[in-house]
């Protein structure tokens, strides 16, 4: 449980944590291969904190609008297992990590039977959007949509059009993780309707707070803060927390778990989902990414508030 | 040049050498993965020998109508370097061999700068169907069909609209490859117009008596064999007799060279178009194919050819 | 802490839970590719359970010796980390899991720079070896025996010379890994000595007792159980969890985490090592292996228990 | 057959075509891999061609000593088919070129049955290496060295001690593959004693004019050129040039297919055998190598005269 001393330090110190941090944002830049990404501030930074009991503290551009691109797989694999259960998904994606690209297809052309190895890899977030109940692509993106809404405490919540528009048009790495899917009977539906729920999960805008208020939720092991509600069953909560610690920030999964060793989940916009069990939802954003797809300044600022608070999990 | 004793043996024991390779049909069986393609008889087997003087020996099933298929990559590779030269073809497809199967994404994912290994694998015929000159895939396409009419010796050559349509639907490993080069930056166009162009060329029906003839003006370095008129530029024959010799049976084109020896290209539908240089154009059909994709009878008959008659060009 | 309930019903229950585990051992079968461990008994399964207090719950064959193999990575990194320091050992060895197979030279080649992607496959685990201070194999060896006396409590332990001799013998895809290390300047001492060093410290010897103590320490952050002294330093040990979570069970890493969530390294003898995070250190060998390397019915108990005491850190 | 037109021309102007040539060697450099090796001359450049009348025409320092390295692949190839006959030899090793690395380990374990794709690379002259007669590897390189004399017309041809024990010194990836090959049984014999063959037939020091009179045997189908007795069947002969052909220049050789069309085998210490079917042997040797691992000077000279000439066999 969160304690008041942890706390007060928290406030005290977050600003010029943030600041320390937000040097090195000159080490990355942000992302360019969807091309509406590329505008983003590349010095920003920004942090919320959610407590269960509601407080928060904040620091930097912590309204700063981006989309949840990855982030987005956290929960869409989480309603994938409310949807079909544990077998109907793992029937479709692995449980490992790959350590090769995130958009990699070696191993699905080398391993049998070419089911991406796990969920939050592109090619296993593509099979993931499959999976999500509804007769139309419409009908799916609707639920996805209210699902998020309720994790995010935010009825307002939905997908940034231009953002959505410039995935689409330029996403011809995906679209071939697809037709790779497709032809080894990974995928079952028609990829271009797959596609287009999974470019719409990936372009829902959000700021610090939404994700701090998501990750909230995952540290209390599914419950809604304030009322205590069951939104998401613990057991599908665990699973999630699992992937985050093994495959949740690229190809640096096994370093961060080392550095910071907290359950997280990043995304090319800059943001970070991070919670520490039982205690907080953090939501970091910092648009200038490093080499394997992490915000530098991000990370950085994480491996700060856990190194000083012990919130490693290990 | 054709010897009238080489010509009479061949009269006299095509007949059966051609019923003991039909025996190896056993081997193989028919391509299921273009659904339209697994009709094929497995046990057919049919050869044409066609002269420079216009005289052709048959054997078996020599008048079975079947489709291209891969066959068509040299011809529109041919087609090609005469609308780009070489330059404009080698900059977006390169000369060598790669060891792994035909629809392979490995090297375009593993291999700087991400081109295709060579015009006779799938990525890169996709890449070359780009290259024909024409405002649109029906002008291509037109233009394809002209410049094969041409080579075959028949203006009623056209594609087969049921094998088209059957690739066109179920051929998911080629828009995955298709859109993986279009994220590479090598094809530029519109994907699905590019693969129409491809899917049409592949399905062109023809029988032995044509894959005969185009491998007599390929034997005759691109010289109409009745006028002598260059229907192609020799250079263009020599590039395209090369990559037969090092890419033109799959993975088993080393293999070929050794046993065989002879510039050739097979296709899926069982056909092999072969050439013994200045001599012949050399026309297989037999649908049952090896793991390689190779026509297990058609290869094992014109090694039976090629030792009789010592072709090989080694 | 251990509650006098839950260490009540696992005393009750373990017995029951050991022989319905057991039953798993016939789908799979002991590690052939070392000859002396093909020897071992298919159907033996044995479990020690250790507590801070020094009380024990043990099951089935718990007495059963078997080499320690890949469970000694864990040891052999943490001295190592305390011979060189954090610096000095991530110079050498990434922090990755791989996706790979244990004894892959997939990465090495292709993934720039040639390092180890983590000190728990054989690639990285060689490399350790060459990191463990001595002036000679045999001081290096010696050290880390007295090392493993001291963490498993028992000042015999030593290696056993058959298995070391089988391996030493039959190591031939080790001795490729080695020299390509060597060949990237990634190993830097002699090839054969530094694989004396590792072959010695795969064949320790020990039984369920020892592990158990082994894993109790981590579980206690490096402190002795007995004295409360510091063995390993907690970062170390942090590091280590880490590790063993992300790609403690070979290529089943990812869902051993899922269903079971404790912190284990597994070996090809059939032991495994696991841990209770403050609680509890859990010894298990059973030399039945699934064709990821793991004792099958040893990772069914683990998960008997972890569910039934809901023990999974996630 | 030699004409005295083509003779005088290029008697005539093979001096000027080698100074032309000769510019080129400024785009690459000498290997480094092997020490011994980076001492070459970065700007020699020569040339010997011979006739079939033992008729010679040289340019530039034909003279200069250099080591055979992968040359000696295709001669140890023909001994080894002399010694155990095509199944005995290719029960081992493949008959395709793989588009990797002359030194890569991918197809070895990512393709079964794990035998190396071709006698060329450095897996599959390794397993040659160990496929000649001889009890002992004193044996076994005396027989080498007697075949390589015969070849080469000159008997006093040996090894060069210093490049000899470079190598030896240095071949950890050598060593590597040589394990690799051990632990999937295609090696059987003890790896130190093939790579002391393998190492001291790679050294085997030559000029252009020896390899002129290698490659003129080849050109001569096996008939040693003065006195028309058969030193290698003409079966193996036509086998080493397909070999030669498709898998000859490295992973250049399908470029050097179709720019020069001559059956060629090129060696890290800058030497290029290369042949006229039926007319010349032509030894060339510039030590500043293209990334691709062949002479830049020596294959644009190649390119040059088969152009000049039109000597493509294509």
């Amino acid at each position: 449980m969160k304690t008041e001393t942890e706390w007060a330090e928290l406030c005290g110190l977050l600003p010029s944590w943030l600041e320390a941090s937000r040097q090195q944002a000159a080490y990355g830049k942000p992302a360019s291969y969807i091309p509406e990404l590329a505008h983003a501030p590349a010095d920003a930074l920004g942090v919320t904190i959610m407590a269960p009991d509601g407080q928060k503290i904040s620091a930097g551009e912590c309204g700063h609008a981006f989309t949840l691109q990855s982030i987005s797989k956290v929960f869409t694999l989480l309603l994938a297992l409310m949807d079909q259960g544990e077998e109907g998904v793992f029937r479709k994606v692995g449980m490992e990590p790959t350590g090769d690209d995130f958009n990699s297809m070696l191993k699905l052309e080398l391993v049998e039977p070419g089911i991406p190895f796990n969920p939050l890899i592109n090619a296993g977030a593509i099979v993931i959007s499959s999976l999500i109940r509804g007769k139309t692509p419409e009908e799916k993106t609707e639920r996805i949509l209210t699902f998020f809404r309720t994790i995010a405490g935010d009825a307002s919540l939905t997908y940034n059009q231009a953002v959505y528009a410039s995935e689409s048009a330029t996403a011809h790495r995906n679209r071939s993780l697809a037709y790779f899917l497709k032809d080894n009977r990974v995928l079952e539906e028609d990829v271009e309707e797959v596609l287009d729920v999974y470019f719409k999960h990936c372009s829902i805008e959000v700021n610090c707070h939404h994700i701090a208020r998501m990750a909230l939720v995952l540290a209390l092991n599914g419950k809604e803060p304030d009322t205590g509600r069951e939104l998401i069953p613990r057991r599908y909560v665990q699973i999630a927390k699992s992937f985050m610690i093994t495959c949740g920030m690229y190809n640096a999964s096994g370093e961060f778990a080392i550095r910071v060793g907290l359950p997280a989940k990043s995304g090319v916009a800059g943001g970070i989902l991070a919670l520490v069990p039982g205690k907080y939802g953090i939501g970091v954003v910092g648009p200038a990414l490093n080499d394997k797809g992490n915000s530098v300044a991000g990370v950085h600022l994480l491996q700060t508030m856990s190194e000083a608070c012990d919130w490693s999990i290990f």
